[in-house]
């Protein structure tokens, strides 16, 4: 049993019986098929705009292959500091797009603000080659420590972005967990917030493996399909990607999927909240918990075989530890989470 | 019914099962999991010798990291003039490894020699950094052409290529199809006979999506652990990848796959030999057959619904059209392809 | 003494006293000194309209940067096989483009065709992801065999190109000399003719170290600003890259100096014609000489301290050797060739 | 008349002699001069050691060809927030090195130290692909802060890199004056206490323009030759590069130079630390000084026509601003500084 991550989960039976479903007879590859239009089709639907959507293997693509598509020369990104792009990627952005730096700041409970990306914005004076310029800021929502951003607080960093001349990618590998946590519509977190490109996650919401690029200016996609080819992320048989994004689009299973994931979070919270061997960081928002545990915890979880993620941050603004010896532990839920799972934690932390 | 290529097929009964059966459960994601562990075995197996695996989602994908493991300051990768990594991958091997370049060679039906490699290796006489240096010489069994290299063509080319300090790396996308005819050993068209890198394909024999790099070397696992991920290759959900190489790689499903694909593809040569309308380039190998066809046979084939694929080639030294209409088409047959749509291309051609 | 190349030579009286005369004082750094904006105002008169000027160190530099500005993601350059980018830049325009690879094609004396372009273009339909897409062609004036394009050639393959999306590069390394020969105006040769980026090149005319990328439109310049900052060619001295600019482009001296450059070639030409022992490839337009030397003579000139280049070529279209052991030898004028220079050919060609 | 940084200052007049010496005649290209030979070997007497030597055109170049040198997939590179790599370079080091990525790190008057690297290197558990790897450790000596490093400083932080397998570079723009400040051994504040790879700036010092990359490890030097010519940093005509280097290499012209912009900043920190309008940051160690102005003095050195340079720095743990207003500003001293620019900075001081 595992909160480690939300990609230790498998596939959930829609995406099962999709991929089962496209195995048969011939289809055109490289996005030729039937049901890549279908996805495209239900993208549209879900942002109600016309988009240009490109699958990729992994989170890590999705990113580094949007922040590529918005750099220019001396283009600098602005991130947070425990941004996934900035701490798990390898440095996967600047392979993608050499031209281009990342330049990391710090914000409480993982966020950006408005103000903090000004600040660092002015960093840049305009005409300063030696500095590089600003391209891209880059935001995660649901964010690293689990928390959401609500379509104001995205246009708030968007506005400031534009006005500067620089893009706004929105790492949405948890994003049917935002949409779940704020009852929002899609475009209200994203396009009409002002976000220019974000990567779309299918994998950790139920997926095996399907993320995506959405570009909201389709003008953008022509010039994106040779990245994207040249990336070496063109699947071949393309439409296996595609069944699994269509049969999380539709009947809004992935956020059924994701509202169950965070239903199970907020239980977990609560569990962890009454333990006094726990300190709970951050109220629940989405699937991830952040608490501070007590090597006898930890101990007795190890033990019960529950795998939490000790977690090392760059964040200098997070609550201190309770104690010397307490560690960070990261807890993700999933659609693979049930209550026999929450029983088993529950009877680890009252032993 | 489509003769396109085999990569417009689906995926075997026995991948569909494999990943159905992979998808309950939690497991450590980035190939911590026992499938991953499974898949590793297995390789080490086929190849009768330890190897470092890593999964990637495209065949694009692993050619060009495979090269950039190879790849030094100024280096030069001598290939086909349509070798797949020169024509179909949009630039991809630069992108990976922007201190390499390609140069080209042309020879007979997809082939490079010995001869033909040691006389470019010639045109980079050690030292003179204007030109660069060879780094590696890429190989692809089953070639662009449907033809395969037997051993000791390899050894032959890899004798030449590591005396001038180059490594060999095989574009093996195809490669059970050259083990299917050939008959030869895994071992034996590889590690045996010079290569130090491959390209191991499963997409095209009866997988959704996996593609492998393999290292003859492990002692390179290190460092390309590291630029596998940072080129956002490593799948998070990575047993879904080794799930599929594992139901091909047992029991000998991919050879068997592979056996059935090569069997029909001779058996279509004869049926395109015996038409007038078409003219053969090369005796049947594998699943690919080259055919200049008569504008008259183009169209009844389009017509009765019969997908081939008009191809553009760079070799000078392929035998020329019969007539000034007639075009150079490929067929490709794989797993999928039956007895009826044989059938049926016969219908086509004697009408 | 040495007809090996002009980057053998030193650097001209006025190139030496204009480094003296802007040795002295505070000038600021980057480009803001008045000796660059002098080189600025000189260029535009050169050139007849405003262009934008960036100074970088070699031709190297120039011909990368030149085409990084122009190059997209999957983008193709298109150049003859013996191009300096193609042959002795160790592969410099793909690191700083990685997106980028070149395609060259042959053709006879150096020369690029509009029907070759054409036909190369061809190669690359629209929308294919696969092959990548014609983004800039790239012409040499003086070319690798020391054969000048008039305006005329250029605008055809120009208009070829653009027509295809493709920008137009000239690697103007020798262009003082094109000039000299052609009597051409400036203009003619290029942005009237269609180029819209070029390399002009002030080393190998007489400087220490000046190359120069030239944007025809200056819209580029901004972009260009942090491509060129990015690529570590902002010279922090920038006015002594300036003050030979200034010192060839003021009163012709550039000009000047290729003439006699020229004349010198004409002269060396008639020498090596009038020899049983050498084959003169080219009528002598610029100020390098191809020939085939017989053994012998290759011999007498080596001892005689006579330096030329034996050069290996890739284009198959040259004039076969006369001898089996008759080698290819390039031979460069330049400003410090003399008379007396000369004569010692001369009395080695006759011995 | 300037003080904004030592780049305003032209090149010395040894150096201006040198290169009009070097004018004349032929000489090998690309490095195969005498002069470039001689350059090598004074930088062995320099080093007491044998060393390769490149010439690059900028400090820049300098820097990001060395920690290309040390990189390799998924590295990172520890330096300050304030280096000149991380800040005053447009993201050279990603361009020349897209696998490695920069991780700046603060520290009190521009210095890391021991532990904090430590620190850092400790983010960075072996075998976590995700996070990447040290690659390398970058230093600057004088630093952005105009601070000199010791030998046992350079020492300790060597140990802690080469222990987690990290090279370690040192950008030394302005080593001469660490030299002439310390009084050390070149050898001392270099290879002798662990650095691998260095920057030697001579262009600050009194040269036009000639950086250099110095390799410790002599059998870098085979394929850093490819990366120098493919970075197209190789010059044609060498010869210049290395006359400059030999004149401010030879009899210790360059030490001489930098003790006489030693003793200049200590004679103007004196006459800022004189001044009720001027804070100083730091006791004087080399050529730069920083101080915070009232802003009635820097109008009053505006009007007097005494360029600083107001500048933006990174750092958190620099001393507060004495006021609101006042200002950071940077001067900086050259071998061009002489004693009537300080009469007049010390009578715009005392107005």
């Amino acid at each position: 049993m595992s909160f480690a991550s939300d990609n230790w989960a498998g596939a959930s039976d829609a995406v099962v019986a999709a991929l089962a479903a496209a195995a048969d007879g011939f289809a055109p590859a490289y996005g030729g098929d039937p049901l890549t239009h279908e996805a495209h089709a239900l993208a549209a639907a879900f942002f109600e705009r016309e988009v240009a959507l490109f699958f990729v293997s992994t989170g890590s693509a999705a990113n580094s292959l949007s922040l590529a598509a918005a750099s220019r020369p001396g283009g600098v990104v602005i991130c947070h500091v425990d941004a996934h792009i900035a701490r798990d990627e390898a440095g996967a952005p600047g392979l993608f797009a050499p031209h281009q730096t990342l330049d990391p700041i710090d914000g409480a409970a993982g966020r950006l603000t408005a103000d903090a990306v000004a600040a660092r914005l002015a960093e840049y004076p305009e005409g300063v080659v030696h500095h590089g310029r600003p391209t891209a800021i880059s935001l995660t929502n649901v964010n690293e420590f689990g928390q959401c951003y609500g379509g104001g607080e995205v246009a708030a960093i968007a506005d400031v972005a534009h006005a500067r001349g620089a893009m706004v990618h929105l790492d949405g590998a948890r994003f049917f967990n935002a949409l779940a946590h704020t009852g929002a519509a899609p475009a209200d977190l994203t396009w009409r917030a002002g976000v220019d490109i974000m990567s779309l996650g299918f994998t950790k919401v139920g997926a095996f493996c399907a993320e995506a690029v959405v570009l909201f200016d389709p003008a953008m996609a022509e010039d994106f399909a040779y990245r994207h080819k040249q990336a070496a992320m063109l699947f071949s048989k393309n439409r296996f990607a595609a069944a699994q994004a269509v049969a999380l689009l539709k009947d809004g299973h992935a956020l059924a999927l994701a509202a169950h994931a965070n239903a199970m979070a907020t239980r977990l919270a609560a569990l962890l909240e009454a333990s006094p061997e726990a300190a709970l960081l951050f109220a629940p928002e989405a699937n991830e918990m952040f608490a501070y545990l007590a090597p006898a915890l930890s101990a007795r979880l190890a033990a019960a075989g529950i795998v939490a993620h000790a977690i090392g941050v760059r964040s200098r603004l997070l609550p201190p530890a309770p104690g010397p010896d307490w560690t960070l532990q990261r807890f993700v839920t999933s659609f693979r989470t049930d209550a026999a799972q929450l029983d088993a934690l529950a009877a680890a932390l009252s032993e």
